[in-house]
């Protein structure tokens, strides 16, 4: 196999391009996963990979891997350890990174059924935060996520890694506005996650299924709109300094409570 | 007032070596926020601040919290924004720096009593982690937390910006190890937080107070002489992908049960 050592070549260039933009990703219909460990859970998830890249030392380190994933994907290629470190956004790359094709996992939206429950996501912002959420929601079960458009990037490197390859699994459908998607959904008990002591605890809100939960933006919560567009308003009740939960734990600790 | 133009200034040099050192933050006392936000943040909650540095554009930009830091603090400097930027680890630093005392905040560990409820950290390496945990806790009104001297240090700039000061308020304590710590406080129920079909749901679990719940590293769990030294052993239960919960989530979704 020819070892590929120059950025120009139009595979890397294009992996390159995919990591650093959202619109390049989105147009394609194509994204990366960086790293042994999430390469290998795209493939364990019958994700579609399109490029499979090793570096010339993880090809050695990782060999039986190597081979599988080889096996797996549509193409491979061995880059030479140097350029392999610039395709990646990490420190210290491992020396697997895959292009893997976006697909539809939206069956469960078509068709909602009792027992469905579903998260919204509106307006958040930080991958971090959005890949612990799709972590967090696929180890609780949540049936799918809802994200709003000007929602970060769910295909963005560090949400893929974040959620430890729930971004494979999980079902998702970004709709224009939150508002939109409900209103078009009045089937579903909607809540709106808000910080009010007025609003119903989540300790005793019943969470009828077919249901869904809003949990909004990390520092100005959910958009008026899509409070208006809910049939509930939840809060989590603390006795403590309530302003200084991090989204992704408001967002943890919300799931907990629709689902246990 | 001068104006700090010099990497060579002392002040900036223990700063930086403050920024990079655990061992230096150790022998010293001594830690650093960065941040408007969490400088103020530090005044707010009291803590005692040897030196404030502010950018020349910031002492602009934000002149009334500059001068209010300027009146509690110390120490002041204004730093050239060149010099200013080599200071911090983030990427486009807003322009305030303090070096902080570190307190001895261990006054409710000497007396222990009932309604208390703590959290023990054992070999947790992530600041990240450790830094939503502490937020958590926080929010959610836990006593104190019990720290193995193996955990990351909770005093590195990311701990202290995760945490979104909660660094400076929250009660802890570092012991050599937790197996040692519950030993010697027979008095507290003690509940090991484990992944086990066969342990006690939390959902379940009565948290008789006082009482620890002890949470361990991210990729191994708790020691084995943690698990022996407690007890109770406790599991979330789930029915999604229970090996998949992010440390921070998982311990923030146990003390959501313990604390509510």
């Amino acid at each position: 196999m020819t070892i590929l050592s120059s950025k120009d070549n139009s595979n890397i260039k294009n992996a390159v391009k995919l990591r650093k933009s959202a619109k390049y990703r989105r147009e394609s219909g194509l994204f990366i996963a960086e790293g042994v460990r999430i390469c290998m859970d795209a493939m364990l998830s019958k994700a579609c990979i399109d490029t499979f890249f090793a570096s010339e030392k993880a090809s050695e380190k990782y060999a039986d891997d190597f081979l599988k994933l080889q096996k797996y994907s549509d193409k491979t290629f061995i880059v030479s350890d140097k350029i392999f470190n610039q395709m990646c956004d990490t420190e210290s790359p491992q020396g697997f990174l895959c292009v893997i094709k976006a697909l539809d996992k939206t069956a469960c939206f078509d068709k909602i059924k009792t027992g469905d429950k579903f998260l919204a996501l509106d307006n958040l912002q930080d991958p971090g935060n959005l890949g612990t959420i799709l972590r967090t929601a696929e180890a609780l079960n949540v049936t799918g996520i809802v994200l709003s458009a000007d929602c970060c990037d769910i295909y963005s490197p560090k949400v893929v890694r974040g959620s430890m390859g729930a971004v494979f699994r999980l079902p998702f459908v970004v709709s224009d506005t939150i508002s939109g998607y409900l209103n078009a959904h009045s089937e579903l008990e909607s809540y709106a996650a808000v910080v009010s002591a007025s609003a119903d605890k989540i300790t005793t809100t019943p969470f009828v299924s077919p249901c869904i939960v809003a949990v909004g933006n990390e520092g100005n919560g959910l958009k008026e709109e899509t409070i208006s567009a809910c049939k509930h308003k939840i809060t989590i009740p603390m006795e403590g300094r309530a302003e200084s939960l991090n989204a992704a734990v408001a967002a943890s600790i919300i799931m907990w409570e629709m689902m246990k």
